[in-house]
């Protein structure tokens, strides 16, 4: 059996927009591959809260996508609905961002501090923390992660409403600028800002990386 | 004024089985930005030939997507029609792969050789050509170009039907393995396999960054 790290990789859809950050996705998938572990991809299988035509920005009226069918196109194909992630079966979970983290896994978007989180994803996370598996969030995920454990200290980058908001779920936010990780060692939480920031994509795949990196410290396997 | 080599991205939707291949896409977007180039993405406004659910791998019977509206998804709404691309404005063209260069940008997969080449997409890449501009492909891209411009020697990695194809097409193709680079020299045209070949991610990452290296060298500024 080998030793390489077990990610499991919670995505949200495809595009930035109204699903899983494509950059952040693909730098996230790399910066594992490339550090010596392996990754499944899972999502919820959940109707997106919309569609988002990308090059208007508007919402597209009469068009509906699936959150599990759309992040397959991210995995290749290769995609597993949440309600199957079992913590034994992984050492770290990591979710990259995009604003489906905060549209379609949760209602943050919408509803800020008192959002809902879709059941599977809120369970997938708790067993995850339960087990003691360290948990990684890129972008706005981080929101997600305050919402659903509490008193977590988290970055989401320089945001001052995002950072109010995670202070009214429990959380403590830290300012931070490009790559750079903060490490809550208590709950086993690593985050990094990416595209919460104004960012180039090298900036996303050294974010993803020190985030990987981390990650893969905490697992005591890296 | 920079002297940063500038390249434009020739986008075919967002998805390996319907578009562009989004791996390969990021990773010639990042391969670009570390090596000190810009980009800018274009696609052309058709619309695809069809969905696949990436889920099933099956075509879903009541869908249309548009080809630059999806591939907005991989620039974050940062796309550009091909009808506004000017060789003038660039260093070098560079194309990802995924089914979407041979079923949005041509339709190679159903015709083959004799496929015929959306007149937006021919115009482009014979415009780059016309100027003198290095042109990069990647996967199953090569077939387009040789499809368009005739006589070049390309890599699709190994499979024998396209290899076959691309030389019905007045092309010849070199067998590569993982992150090789074919260089055709008198036609400025640089190729690599990617997921033509089974791949993972780091590999990938490998054969963008050494068909952009390549274009860098041609162009010169590198």
């Amino acid at each position: 059996m080998s030793d390489a790290p077990r990610f499991a990789v919670l995505l949200s859809g495809c595009g930035v927009y109204d699903g899983a950050e494509i950059h952040e996705s693909v730098l996230t998938l790399l910066a594992i591959d490339r550090q010596g572990g392996t990754y499944r991809c899972f999502a919820p299988d959940v109707p997106q809260m919309h569609v988002i035509d990308h090059r208007t920005g508007e919402p597209a009226a009469d068009e509906s996508r699936n959150v599990l069918t759309e992040a397959a196109r991210i995995a290749r194909g290769k995609i597993e609905d949440i309600t199957a992630f079992t913590p034994a079966d992984f050492d770290a979970l990591i979710l990259p961002g995009g604003f489906g983290a905060a549209k379609n896994l949760c209602t943050f978007a919408v509803d800020g501090p008192t959002c809902a989180v879709v059941p599977s994803v809120e369970a997938a996370i708790k067993a995850a923390h339960g087990a003691g598996l360290p948990i990684g969030a890129l972008c706005i995920s981080p929101a997600l992660i305050a919402r659903v454990l509490g008193p977590v200290t988290v970055t989401i980058g320089a945001d001052a409403g995002t950072a109010e908001a995670i202070g009214a779920m429990g959380g403590t936010h830290r300012v931070t600028t490009h790559a750079e990780v903060v490490v809550d060692e208590a709950h086993k939480v690593v985050t990094t800002p990416c595209y919460m920031l104004d960012a180039t994509v090298s900036q996303i795949a050294e974010g993803a990386d020190n985030a990987v990196r981390t990650l893969m410290g905490m697992i005591g396997k890296g």
